[in-house]
């Protein structure tokens, strides 16, 4: 187990932080201006995200999270300490760096399981961010987190695969950008459980598919990466060559593409857990009641403790995950992935919480990044398989150690 | 100890539920559309709450909130379990019955503290809901859990009081409906802790007063019930006849309105926990994942027990503390006051985030009202002092008995 | 739900009161050095036990728990307030006035279901506290929760019951003067799981019964009140007329026994939190540390803040569930029986924990009783069906409403 | 950051895990057995232990804990999973290896601040394992955490230091074998706070010495271990040369002591937590209850898979103090020290109490050692600065950070 940041990534790391200094912080107001403006065409990307991109990609700090040729080749440990920092700003610094999610998974789905067809068509102008993609997977209809309970059907019909179903929280979907969907839904709902499902790619302008709404997180619409769409398809028809691997392979391609995107969520929810516990102390350093700063309280004091001493604790586990992938695979890392799945959205939900407390009524306002963070990292507790389902798993493979 | 409901309260509980079946459940999915529908003007209050009011008022369910002359004349055990009913649609049916936040408050206070005149150009249209009102204390600069923070000045001037600083979280101050602001500021920065304060009412459209703009709450403007603004005063004047009592008297007419106050948010926070309940146990009877009902889960089943064992204690702490308010009034009943303000949003707090849990992403959406009564709850932690100020103050009480 | 104490209460409270301060509290020390005295026999009840008997008997107050005849005939709301008071001295109190688990159930057992014959042999004695009894049921072979596991054997032989199996932490029977174990064991393997059982009176002298060992609980080993037991019973003959109830009755009637058991266990740990806040009081304003007393520091008085809010809660519901007992019967207040199993024990445990922590070393010695106190409460988390089954049944209780 | 486990370690651990499965394993019931033999002299360390002092010598496992010539050279990275790999044994492991508090910590002690003479008179012989010693510094009548506070004296008197004071809860002290007496005291009452205390060497046997009683820690007196003395020393006379260090320096040396001697605690506590979780996942695999086993049951394999998350992010932290002892010194390692000392305890805590329940009444037994560990491991919460003491400190190093 080595942990040691190696040269290249103690190199990006210092090129990533000046750049969040010089621009993403100052980045900050000025895309809470552009979200404020009424005039503002609601669901596109604020500009100056755009503006941003440029600015990364000029310094090398594009496509960080993408090993192999198609990507910067980074190993999930020299990731880790980087996709940390763009976590605390994870408004702007990931789609800066065009490291953000959904992007970032159907990337490395398109890299590791697309043709070659595939990959020029829709991997290259997603690794140049000139258009955006989607990952459709959750419906609204039945308990998702069971596969076998996918009620959207992909069915083959001569040379196209026909698309019938009904699928809500498409992160990103909102954005006029973004031009594909991939879509996880049934092609044979008679095979053993997890061989039913299949991922076709679903151009976002092909007939009968259909942008309904935005969905709200906690009252946000997160309009300012593309939203959380609900999307129906009737009858869509794509050509046979839009889908992903073979038939019946959904469901472990699903599988491959969350075992990354798992622990990209949460080395960039350490970010997150240190700009609050950060802000937290500046603001009980600041602020006076009765006869002293609040950073004086004992319970105060608590909070800070308990925050420093769990974030420790988290990225520790985050990074032996990052290591453990890189060295024996994610099919060796699988219990530890788990674990960072569950360990990570509880114990940030637990920091930013005392965060807003410290902060008061600013705290839940959008006056800090506070709230929005703390709502962003509740569903994480949801997404991609409830806290409850992960631990069952795990708790299944300790016992089994033991029979 | 005597918590039994009298036949006044049982038969206006009857009275409510069949208002509730018939007339606010079925508002529920209007009151959604009409705030989804984008012509409608963002912070005026929905026509479905209007309706409501009509229908209400015919029902003889109107005003229960207030004791006294004015009102229903209830007590606060009379009405405890009317309000936590009114909270199982805490959206629509305080503001049908006119019994909603921070108007209440401000009847009350100008019921009991106001002068004939004052009561008469503000109190009564209030009781008849022609106009509404806020409550201005919270500041942005300052912890304004310490009222000696306090910023604002309200500065003698003649027969005039200048008022000047600024407010935020002024609740319903968004709503062009909102006439009156009642604003708390220091008189006499000289005086004695507790004596600096006074308090005024301003009317909003006085010269100098600006409502800037809506502050958010986990990214909901609840634009619903008037908002929550920021509101400036510079060089605010208003006839000397608007302060409430006297000069000096302000933390303490705060301090009287806040006990109602507190008590009737955590009895209608009950209604919310019971609702939350509900939902919960109709999903995971509904909802079915690897094999069977989520009801069978044993985790699930241990969230529910859960729920009813603290819903359980929680609304016997309240109804001790009604009956103990009525018996021997709110300065008696002070210890019990903060103890439903500190048990209160945090067990609610947990049974929302297990209902948002066993609901999944519908949880955290705006189709279950999970969410944003979440969210609302929430706040309860920090607004009308922190759960950290009043446990310290509460635990003083418990030491002082054993010097 | 009227929770007022009568005039009985107050009266027998005031008098309680009175002999705990004259006789009980004196009274802990010369426990603490009778216990400690290496010359005494290991397992005999301590003297002093006997001589509060012979006071509390003086006084009236004797058997206050027994409702009907037998007994003092209280109510379990007029006995509640009465037995969280012998909850503040929980090893000398509650055998003082004969009014401690297990003779309780097993007099209220007697009481109920015993023949004439059968109360005159053993109800009598254990009235005058002449003899003591224990009641065997958990069995280390098997998970005890479930009836439906108990081995042990109640086979009818001619006019005999021949008992065999193995009980352990069979509570007082390690003290000499315990002379009859009510046993539960299988008579029909073959019926519905609920009509297998049966109870019988098995004199501790009978031929085949050994008791083996005392158990321990956290290094305790209770000697003071008869240990806790390990007991085989090998080809154990007793006569016919030893039978409870009939054939079959053995899991209704230990139900019925459970009710009366669980909510005196409650009231009395009431008094457990009571006497432990108390002590910690007394003990942060007493002690210094980095200049100034414990009791200013920020995170006790959050302790103590919890621990009262938290106590609050709890006595309500007891005495809810004490005054369902009174008017709806045991069986009406079934859920509240089991939520008050449920959140008693723990959180009586999280306020003897924060006792511990602000008493350093002294909190885990013998000198103080918050250890053996802690260690009591944790296995009532255990006993008499463990947290987790309450909770399973509870929950299906209120998923039963909405299906 | 390395954690990599060297050769020298790898060998190591194999040849400790043989020896505990041939050895330390099949010694537990014997232990058992000889600490329930009335006859055993009651503060003797059992005869068992002695063997497995001859056998663990004999395979070179000895003095590993101790670094430098004197010991087995060990870094503490080294010294780590084996340290873990005693715990899941600490009766046993830990004395057999001649690793066990309070000698280890008093050997470095005297290895590092001790003159030719006092290591030659009382390391030799400890380091052989021909004595035993103890550590007093615990005071009953103040808060100890705060050095301040402490009341024993230590008078200059010729060429004498004369000692005065009262200690409690001082390890290994009833054990007759026990023959020296770390003393800390105060030598200049007047000094700055943390230049008052001195430590000088105090003989068992010297005059004034009284070891009073064994105090108990949740009712084990853990005689097995020498038990934990309350101790008085009245005109204690020592020659000067018993001084460690100099004049003053007992607080830094002290502090010195104990970074070691926590992270040892909290390497073992990981050995207790994975024999908890061991024996839990081998009883509910083989307990049945309602239909089929416990490890069926959600709530229990929520447990698990909690027990497992919580240790590996903790044996991580552990795992990083080690290393950054090792690399950058104890003083370096400050923060993360009070991390672990904070995280450990009350982390085993939580695994043991849902060892303990999943156990039933075995859990609170003598029969399993759980109840024994967790009583061992509440005190780490306390001994040695209680958690809040840690917290506050930890607190504000974070807060000087953002000044």
């Amino acid at each position: 187990m080595d942990f040691s940041y190696d040269r290249r990534t103690l190199e990006l790391r210092e090129r990533l932080e000046e750049f969040m200094d010089r621009h993403v912080y100052p980045a900050e107001p000025v895309l809470a201006a552009q979200l404020a403006d009424p005039a503002r065409p609601r669901w596109e990307i604020p500009p100056v995200v755009a503006d941003l991109r440029v600015e990364a990609r000029k310094q090398g700090l594009w496509n960080l999270f993408l090993p192999g040729e198609h990507g910067a080749g980074l190993t999930n440990l020299q990731y880790a300490p980087l996709a940390e920092i763009t976590g605390r700003s994870p408004h702007l610094a990931p789609p800066a760096l065009n490291c953000a999610a959904p992007d970032t998974g159907n990337m490395e789905l398109l890299a590791e399981f697309g043709t070659a067809e595939q990959r020029e068509r829709w991997l290259e102008p997603l690794l140049d961010a000139r258009i955006r993609s989607a990952f459709a997977m959750t419906e609204p209809e039945v308990a998702s987190s069971d596969a076998a309970n996918i009620a959207t059907r992909i069915v083959r019909d001569g040379d196209e695969y026909v698309v019938d179903g009904r699928k809500w929280y498409i992160s990103g979907a909102m954005n006029p950008d973004c031009r594909l969907l991939i879509v996880m839904g049934k092609t044979d709902p008679a095979a053993e459980p997890h061989r039913q499902q299949s991922m076709v790619l679903v151009p976002r302008e092909a007939p009968g598919v259909t942008v309904r709404r935005g969905m709200t997180v906690f009252g946000y619409d997160d309009a300012d990466h593309g939203g959380h769409a609900e999307v129906t398809f009737e009858d869509v028809r794509v050509p046979a060559g839009n889908l992903i691997g073979e038939e019946g392979a959904g469901f472990a391609i699903a599988q491959a593409r969350l075992g990354p995107g798992r622990i990209h969520h949460c080395m960039r929810a350490i970010g997150i857990a240190e700009r609050a516990l950060e802000l937290t102390c500046r603001r009980v350093l600041d602020r006076t009641a009765f006869g002293g700063p609040l950073a004086d309280q004992g319970v105060i004091q608590d909070w800070i403790a308990e925050s420093r001493v769990r974030i420790e604790q988290l990225r520790l586990l985050v990074l032996k995950t990052a290591w453990l992938m890189d060295t024996v695979g994610n099919r060796g890392a699988h219990t530890e992935i788990q674990a960072i799945k569950i360990a990570t959205p509880r114990t940030v939900e637990w920091i930013l919480d005392k965060a807003v407390q410290a902060h008061g009524a600013a705290g839940v306002s959008q006056d800090t990044p506070l709230a929005a963070l703390w709502a962003f990292n509740r569903t994480i507790r949801i997404a991609d398989g409830p806290d409850e389902v992960h631990k069952r798993s795990l708790a299944r493979r300790e016992l089994r150690r033991h029979r």
